[in-house]
């Protein structure tokens, strides 16, 4: 007997697909890039922040679409889905969930293995660089399409020594939901 | 009985991969940044085209490792295994090769699934704008990496248009080879 697929490997398996060196690759010139024509390190990772949040209120789209998941109760809820399904359907990773401050309003993503950051290493001089911000960005974007407007940081970060990955989530507020975009434009 | 995969399918099938739309989505932002950050549109076209071949120049050691080709005896053989594996190991198409000139230095890769402009429109502002000029860079830094230096640019362009993608590789000279970066750097 087969093992049934769990969600985030089915919605992966369904997919269009890329090769993931070339998206690190690719990432990795975005943000040599940015560092080239921001002098400021702060401002690069608010524009990583920001190209994420673009990325998310599109992506959620795609998200939805293939990844058969019901509505989310609460945070709770949603957190371990994005953990399961929606990192593991985009970027073929699983992040785990814990840290859960009491109120059940913020919460961490751990995660070891990042495909952003295969074979990347700071130099000295862009220490203050918060080079996966974008997927902070991402989170975001894609939690505010949904009715949910967070604040997302990294508090943990391995190109910086740290044993892990971690992203903060915080739910700052539950708003009306609204559409992205008219779908005549 | 099954039939054996192309060798672009198994390179493709081998390799660890992301999510097509997130890939797509990211480039997009890219471009979107680049429009921002440099006023002049030919200048965002130098800017892909040179994030493109630093992307080329590493990613072509992707290609050696998992892509079990020969070594390529010229200039027409290499384009053939650019199209049939490495485009399909990397973006999961595989563009026809055509338009030789006599000299046999000279050809296109033609496509009209191009996984780069998912859903991507050009506004009236960035006519000008050569969207895909990445997959140049890429190319060129790439051969540069196997001795051959070529020149690459797009000639049609989907997004302007034109019923297919049309990418007119030049062999310039086959130099000797050279290492992309000492193994102790």
């Amino acid at each position: 007997m087969k093992a049934a697929l769990r969600p985030g490997d089915a919605a992966f398996a369904n997919v269009e697909k890329v090769n993931a060196e070339l998206f690190t690759l690719t990432y990795g010139a975005v943000v040599r890039q940015l560092l080239t024509d921001h002098e400021d390190v702060d401002d690069v990772n608010k524009q990583l922040d920001s190209m994420g949040y673009n990325i998310g209120i599109r992506l959620i789209d795609e998200f939805l679409a293939k990844s058969n998941s019901a509505k989310c109760a609460d945070f709770r809820e949603t957190a371990d889905v994005i953990a399961k399904v929606g990192f593991k359907m985009f970027l073929g990773v699983s992040p785990t969930v814990a840290n859960w401050s009491p109120d059940g309003k913020e919460c961490s993503l751990l995660m070891d293995d990042n495909p952003l950051v295969d074979f990347v290493e700071l130099p000295d001089t862009c220490q203050g660089l918060s080079y996966c911000s974008i997927l902070c960005g991402v989170l975001r974007g894609a939690l505010e399409m949904i009715s949910m407007r967070t604040e997302v940081r990294i508090v943990k970060d391995m190109l910086k020594g740290d044993d892990v990955y971690e992203i903060r989530m915080r739910l700052i507020e539950t708003v009306p939901e609204e559409l992205p975009y008219k779908d005549d434009e």
